[in-house]
């Protein structure tokens, strides 16, 4: 492919030999002859002069003579479309079911649905049109899930879970398993007996081993569009909006709501029943334990709002000074305590 | 079924027409006609002035006049009963072994046991009365699972496992995998052989891929009662009380020893080879490093008793103001250093 | 076996009647009569004279007359050995493929390999001599297995992982998932898709549940004779180098880079596009977010480096004291403020 075909089938603007030839993409430290790659962010930007690769894409105003380049204003979004042109989606389940796949005669599978070997569908489920199952997952009782689903291998759907369309759902993630629910008594705990459901809708990705609980009572809802990645736990009735970014291991606890557009970074903690509005952001590891008002930044542990906690942070890297000062103040001044020492 | 059959059957105190017909269970916020609610948590108190629901389960003082409802100190543990009510505990896997599922024929499985579609069970394991085991669920050699257990999709249950009654195990959790042990030599790590096992006692849970290491020498042991959140941490020769509750994503390493009722909030991390006493809590995200005395509450990273810790956080929150004070003090008090500035 | 046979194949040097017959191990709190044990934390130094066990290996210089000992200057390793003795290492999948196995028509598995019972392997993957791979893992397509590998019970290894000699996979760990990467639009988020794959070097051993991320484009790599433990993220196009130590529940986001013997303790946090140099050791649950020079060690959230670290921590343990004592400057020197308050 030129690379004005390339720039044509993405939107954006050549500069250099547009007829160059590219056969593959690859990472900026890596490209060879040939292939093609990007800088979106500057910290990569001394690599312009000196990767291998056979053209890059540019935001417009850095510099590059050396090599043909494509300009955009989302280096980003440009490059992955090009990563598309060059690795189209691939079909990985063939449409029908595997000899081996167990399923249930009281489960609806749609022809053009792809059941992959070692599948369990249990009663009463529905499975939509170009929706593919891999290897040894898992569906319980009256699933539905909707139209061209990606569910990797080992992903385990509990009974009642409802997944929309354009949902990918990555290897070991289990929905609609139990909350942790439990009240206490004289002998021991009782157990809150977990008879809501999984509400998942579309366009949502859930990656590896991340775990969603069914609801207690009704649905824990995935809002449209969110984007989970890795190892996160989401407690049972957990509302989350449309749009959110939850980065591998966070935790949200049972009964709290996001807005939408919410981003979560990783390892961040949320206590239960609390309601984070929208376009709310949180920084690493945070552990929030109060509300948060729609468009806030927040962090730390205990969280607080960020210019808060960055000042706090600020001071906290002079402790040490600041506790020479007072004692000096305190010399000074002619304050001579038995508290002083430690 | 009517409103006074409840109260009977739970042992609460109807108020209101006690002959209303209640048909489901459902939360307060989205209970329509028909269906009970309750409220536990006074955060929630607004809900009974404008709820749908037909009646509602409520500590003795809420006021409420509207709808008929169901007095009684604890609210939560009633309405877990009346949940139990409408929904008994269904069998999910029928007696006896499915066609697909692989069974030594060393293994010894009670005739009233359930093995689903593709579980696979190794020479030695004996699956006692009434015990129901998922598809897809591994059982090592040599295990042993009491009565009535319930074992989900996924699991992973190693060589050597002892398993008691009413165990419940969600899906996608490992016990008994190789504990993290290396010695240093001169030739990189050599891997200490984890020839322990893992003990889990009676009516414990355990929540989605959750994972516990197997002893490196000897086991590690899960108390009775105790139940435990999803993706949580636990190490080889931990040794966990009876009645524990250890919240999602915790952490907890190598042969730390925790007493009976202890609370581990989520995201907690607990260093090896330290004791926690009975009744010990611990908040959220805290990182404890050492042992702490029965019944007491710490919290921080690092971890201090509860309200040392509270302190030293009212303070953070002040540190630019404390540093804003420090500054004029010293001006105040004439001392001119070339410390005093950033 | 006689502790002189013992002291001989393991190169200590025995102590005491060495014709004492040893049958087993156990940990030096639970051993008994024919039981070999040890100590090599000070910590256990209590139990060498109350131990039931036959004999014990210990350092040099700490003293025992009561039961014969063999001495060494790494009594842990000594010990490992030992082990090792007792328990020499079993084949746990026979050579030859299960019936059960799906094993596509285009994949290599050398006849000394063993497949277990409904494994998955792709087309295009090969798997090297005597590698064993247990029930219900999935190996994708075009999947490299060196020899000697111990692959655990539903594993998911995705296409175009390759992975070395020598490598243990624990349960329910996942290898090659899509990272996570998402170009904002004007219509939400563009999937950019992962092209990379993940690369497993030589002696790795990964534990149970953990998540390892093909490269957006170009490898993840996960440096020979590095060891992670259970339930750790390692995101899109990390490097880690040689001989790593990853405690439980660490996550290191993408394109940050680890060199040789980086030592990362549990629930720790990297942000992305950092660097790890050689030897560098972070404290539990620290989040780092910067890079990190060669040999350093590094604690605290936010990480700073540890002799900082701890200066600040023991300055906090103060604050409410030092608020006090400010406090009572203020008034001594006179200052009146409306800021002095709440």
């Amino acid at each position: 492919m030129t690379l004005a075909e390339i720039a044509r089938q993405v939107g954006a603007t050549p500069q250099g030999n547009a007829q160059t030839e590219i056969s593959d993409v690859a990472p900026i430290e890596r490209a060879v002859f040939g292939q093609i790659s990007f800088v979106a962010n500057a910290k990569y930007n001394r690599h312009v002069e000196t990767t291998s690769a056979s053209a890059l894409v540019l935001l417009p105003d850095v510099p590059c003579s050396r090599i043909p380049t494509l300009r955009h204003l989302n280096p980003y979004l440009t490059f992955a479309k090009i990563i598309d042109l060059f690795y189209p989606e691939e079909r990985r389940v063939p449409a029908g079911v595997h000899p081996s796949a167990i399923v249930d005669s009281g489960a609806t599978v749609d022809p053009s649905a792809g059941i992959g070997p070692m599948v369990h569908i249990g009663t009463g489920s529905r499975i939509g049109r170009d929706s593919q199952i891999m290897a040894s997952a898992f569906v319980g009782g009256d699933v539905r899930i909707g139209e061209r689903c990606l569910i990797y291998p080992g992903v385990r759907i509990l009974d009642d879970t409802i997944i929309g369309n354009d949902v990918i759902i990555h290897p070991g993630v289990v929905i609609g398993s139990d909350g942790f629910g439990f009240a206490r008594t004289d002998r021991g705990m009782h157990k809150i007996k977990q008879v809501g459901w999984a509400e998942i809708q579309d366009n949502v990705e859930i990656g590896a081993n991340t775990t969603i609980d069914r609801g207690a009572l009704g649905p824990t809802v995935i809002g449209a569009g969110t984007k989970i990645d890795n190892l996160v736990q989401i407690a049972h009735n957990v509302e989350m909006g449309k749009n959110c970014i939850i980065v591998s291991q966070v935790g949200i606890s049972g009964s709290t709501k996001l807005g939408d557009g919410v981003v979560l970074a990783g390892q961040v903690g949320l206590v239960g029943h609390i309601e984070l509005g929208s376009g709310v952001q949180v920084g690493a590891q945070s552990g929030v334990s109060r509300s948060i008002p729609s468009g806030e930044s927040w962090f730390g542990y205990p969280a607080r709002e960020i210019h808060q906690s960055r000042r706090i942070v600020a001071v906290q890297d002079r402790l040490p000074d600041l506790w020479k000062r007072l004692l000096r103040l305190e010399k000074k001044v002619g304050v001579t305590s038995d508290e002083s020492g430690e």
